[in-house]
């Protein structure tokens, strides 16, 4: 199936074009952005026009800021495409639902992604905590925002996330984890006086059945990078290390064969053609709720300025 | 039926217990507070024991402030008891989900009320615009908050919404309207640098047939105060004024004589009384979801000080 790719920065560069280059189903058949370009292909600068002249392309995949992204994926939806969308799926909730509404109008397929929750032993850490209760669980999340993020401006402008950009990767692979949905119930949010977004969280969930839930996210980590989710049951501890990459069980690292495709990036895109196949849709926006309900409900504490360079 | 109030506030003195007490669905048999009390009635200060004494009291209506509700709420619904919210419904949309969710496996009705929604004018406004099409909307909803928020320091505190409290009244009336769902683009939020939650705040929406929507709401209103909705459409002009208890249609101000029960408050107790008979639920989160948007979008800007006195 030819696809475009809107919106070519790093993300697109480090993980979209290797997935889709590498895949049989996909063949990358346009670009579109204002600034960076694909050798080899086809580039535009002007979305609409790429829409109206490119009908061989029934698919856009679209890797933008989520505050610009929702023009482009109405315009794609009502063009009749199928949309694919990076995460976050939108900078609110409400307009992430009208975009599932215009896929269904339109008789397209909408995927809001969530690249976590294809990281490699997610499935397996599901199906190991399937049936056992809850008694802790802890999102720890500390990432360098120099070095992963570099020069996004973006990121720290209202509607950028701030620290939730990375801290929602957690928070997906903690509502696919869980069987019963938790809420939060305290949060604060520590907010560079000169910017507009969070550079650390720290949030505490009600669990339904008591179980203690929280996450300290934090974007001032030097040295070892820490993205671990630590877990403990009724029946034995598990920890997700590296982001969902590696995975312990009662101090023992396990593994899992049962992978078929290698990286996060390749099993959204192999999901998103079962999904165009089967003419559905999947927009689970319960990561971004969690999101907007911390910025409701959370307290905002003001911390000293954050110079990147 | 029988009914149990809990929080006794202001709210529930000016228009809660009035509304009860004038009906002829309702018995107050029983009020929950920790320091407020209703002549004539029993008084508990521990929820719990009414629960569990009180089991000819099958229905709760819930008044305190959004942050400590959601465990009242849950505590009623798991004791199969009905349960009737104050808006906000709760301090996180998330909450409120669990909440419904509970009502259903309780089997029981939860009814997540917007009072503003049973002005007066609000459903002949609706009949009036349906099937127009909307050029223009603009909320102007400004009030004085040490007259209508006396010592209400919950209402600054994380979690309270601040001038959000009132605004979204006027958003759940917007929302009732307009056939067309609406989400936010962009946001500016003022708050106090001595308070968590804004004073003021600014909010431009999307239309999806390109109307012009947006809205000013602000606490710092002396003088005339202002609970406007003014609206333009391909076929006329339509004014709410006061909250929507008066409609200006053309310039004419209009009434409307389709109007069994007098007050909003009387309209939402005997809608509850429709719900439970139904066996039904109802809980729109709608306006809550808009103002989790807005603190999620919401750019912020520090006001001076807000010293109440």
């Amino acid at each position: 199936m030819n696809i475009a790719l809107v919106g070519i920065g790093k993300i697109a560069r480090d993980q979209h074009i290797p997935a889709i280059n590498n895949s049989e189903t996909w063949s990358l058949a346009a670009a579109v952005s204002r600034n960076g370009a694909v050798d080899g292909i086809e580039n535009y600068v002007d979305f609409h026009h790429m829409l109206e002249i490119r009908q061989d392309i029934r698919v856009v995949s679209l890797t933008m800021p989520p505050v610009p992204r929702f023009d482009f994926a109405m315009a794609a939806l009502n063009a009749g495409r199928h949309v694919m969308l990076e995460k976050p799926p939108g900078s609110t909730v409400s307009e992430c639902q009208a975009l599932l509404n215009a896929a269904h109008q339109n008789r397209v397929s909408i995927y809001a992604t969530w690249h976590s929750r294809m990281a490699k032993m997610v499935p397996a850490a599901k199906d190991w905590l399937s049936g056992k209760k809850i008694k802790r669980l802890a999102i720890i999340w500390k990432e360098d925002v120099r070095r992963w993020h570099p020069n996004q401006d973006w990121i720290w402008q209202a509607g950028g996330l701030g620290v939730f950009d990375p801290g929602i990767n957690a928070l997906s692979i903690m509502t696919e984890l869980l069987e019963d949905p938790v809420h939060l119930k305290s949060a604060t949010l520590d907010i560079p006086e000169n910017k507009d977004c969070p550079i650390a969280a720290h949030l505490r969930y009600v669990h339904p059945h008591g179980g203690d839930v929280h996450a300290e996210l934090d974007w001032r980590q030097t040295g070892d990078q820490i993205w671990t989710i630590e877990i403990e049951t009724d029946d034995g501890n598990l920890t997700l290390l590296d982001g969902g990459a590696r995975m312990v069980i009662n101090d023992v690292e396990t593994t899992s064969d049962d992978i078929l495709l290698n990286g996060e990036y390749p099993r959204l895109y192999a999901k998103f053609a079962e999904l165009i196949n089967g003419g559905q849709s999947e927009m689970d926006l319960t990561p971004l709720q969690h999101v907007a309900d911390a910025f409701l409900l959370g307290r905002r504490m003001t911390t000293e300025p954050f110079i990147e360079n």
